[in-house]
């Protein structure tokens, strides 16, 4: 179910129509990255708080916390880490946190970058849209 | 709903756990091309048939269709062609069928190189499974 979850925020993020490629990074048993994790811990790096970040994302705190767990046991290291103390901004990431994200985006970049010919190509060979096509 | 349907098609192909690069191409508004698609259209250039097609990947003739349907709206150019007098093998890819798959799985493959190394930094980090953690 957890990693349902994850596909569905991946989901999730497209508030407007994507542009591009969208990747998912599978690791073989399940597990995985893609973005809708990768802009929750971008959001609680900026709110410094999974609740605000929650409610940026227009997730409730409960699924932004699932979340956060489900990533932080895939990998060896935790991606944030908490300060009970401290009112309001309670929540930072960590260097691996932070590598995490920068890992991603990286391989987003990348990948654009080695298929853009092939994706021109393919953006040339779209028909006009018509009244009759769906737009999600 | 039929781009619902087609985003739906990619997660239905994963039948073992999926393993490196999940890759969907967006145009931007709303259209876009993914791996269930492509295995379609790969499966339609084997049997020669949607109908067997449907069924060599368990799904439905109607939903097969639209699918197949979807993409030659997306596009300028049919991606089938069929051939109605024929008993069985009734159905072939067009040229730009076979470019568009030939497209699709060169950018998997320039992709899945360029971000090898951010993707084996990824991957060194996962924790090792443990018995609690669920596996798709």
């Amino acid at each position: 179910m957890a990693h349902t979850k994850t596909t569905d925020a991946d989901e999730l993020t497209a508030r407007r129509p994507r542009d591009g490629l969208f990747i998912r990074v599978y690791f073989g048993d399940g597990r995985h990255i893609g973005p809708g994790m990768i802009e929750l811990l971008e959001t609680i790096r900026s709110e410094r708080s999974i609740l605000s970040a929650a409610r940026a994302l227009g997730m409730s705190y409960r699924r932004a916390w699932l979340l956060v767990d489900e990533i932080g046991r895939s990998f060896r290291q935790p991606v944030v880490e908490t300060h009970p103390g401290r009112r309001g901004h309670g929540t930072d990431l960590t260097p691996f946190g932070e590598r995490l994200i920068a890992l991603y985006r990286e391989i987003e970049q990348a990948s654009a970058a080695a298929s853009r010919t092939a994706v021109d190509e393919l953006r040339a060979a779209l028909a006009p849209l018509e009244a009759g096509v769906e737009i999600l």
